[in-house]
């Protein structure tokens, strides 16, 4: 099972704290949500969105920052996504 | 009776819980909606909605995610549907 | 007296609930008005609505669901109809 | 004294009940406001409103069905006016 | 001092009721402001407004009619004018 | 250090009541603030803003007067400006 | 790690205010947020925004005025970041 956006959709998935914890030690432990920071899953088509052409800058596997309260979140099979405009997406984390 | 949508209009049928429990056992007695899954069941031409050009991306069989609170519920014949627009519909799942 | 809607806007009137019970008994004594269910009694010329063409696409005599919320309501000679834009139409019931 | 509409304002006169009783009986000592129905007393020359070509399509003498809430009221030598968009008018009633 | 009004602004200065008492009796103790109604005292140019293209239709001298509620009172050497978008100006009176 | 306004801002000063009243008198030690009268500090650029194109129209020392409750309030090395954009300027004091 | 912003975005970092303090002595132990003042850290591309060519008129490095409320408050290893779209960045500070 698996979800395809339509049009400028972007399923993200949210990024557990303990891949990025600054000191290098890993707290598998203590995996807690980083706010605004999600993965993407699948992107959309694109095109013409709204009366306006969209072209999509994000790929799966992107790390993002999203903008708060955006997006719809849906529970597929028991894992938790997040699908957003391509527009809430805010940056690419490098 | 037949619901035939006007414009980016997509009337949608909520799926029932049993078909998708992971475990593979179906629990017919248990039916419960799922939130925001739902199945395509008739499509509007598209065309000008709002002076821009709208074409149709889902079709009738789809399983789709669509927005909260989107849409409106109606009753047809003791059916309930919900008639959404198609940029309602965030994602297919395949 | 008639009503002649100006550029989108489509005069509809309620649908009252005995006309389509389904066990097929007709109880005259109980109609009860079927919410967003209605039939077109006239329907604008369409044109350049807001900068926008608009072309009609439902007839006198359809029946239709309507937005809930959606249009004005009026009273003529004790005949209560309701003014929609044709947007509020969601679907035709065939 | 004479009230000339800017753009596409028209201005309108809220009909008196006493000329519409079903009846045929004129009651005109009960002169009561008809709501949302009101005679055209004046039409602006329409031309580019808000950046969008506006055709006018009421005259002078038209009875119309005005939206609800719609409009200013003004005093004029204590006779009372509604001045309104042209698109706050619904119908017409022939 | 001069107020001169930038793009599609009005300046406009409340009339006094005195001058249109209807039964011709002048009462210049009485002076009490009347609603919505005022002479125009300066025009802006008009021109590229918001990217639409804005014509001016009053000129100073005009007496108008404007919408409730619009504009901003501003009080230069102890007068007061109020200043509006020109589409905030209803009517014309002749 | 010096503020540079993009695009069609404008960076203004709230003007000091002394340097008008009305009587020729100055009084200096009650300086209090005029209401939404300001004098131009900086002015933007223009251009391209929001897909519309904006010429400027106001220039440093100009007299204005700006929209109440309009722009941002900043404090730069304890001086207080207000940066607006030229729409929420009304008019010129000449 | 860095934050790469996508469309018409800018990183930006909020400065202290011990660097500006007007009688050029610092004082390091009270280093407090300079209110609605920060440094640009990263651009976006600009380019089609919503329908509309956005050229990117700041670049990391530049201190800037941006308006209060906007943008989105991230933290990327322990380090405060605010995204706001160029729009929301009033002036450059020179």
């Amino acid at each position: 099972m698996k979800l395809v956006p339509l049009g400028d959709r972007v399923v993200i998935k949210q990024l557990i704290a303990e891949e990025t914890t600054k000191s290098g030690i890993v707290l598998p432990g203590q995996a807690k949500e980083k706010p605004q920071q999600a993965e993407v899953v699948a992107v959309g088509p694109g095109g013409m969105i709204d009366g306006k052409e969209v072209q999509m800058q994000v790929k799966a596997g992107d790390k993002v920052i999203y903008s708060k309260y955006a997006g719809t979140e849906v529970d597929v099979e028991n894992e938790e996504f997040i699908i957003v405009k391509q527009s809430d997406i805010l940056a690419v984390i490098e």
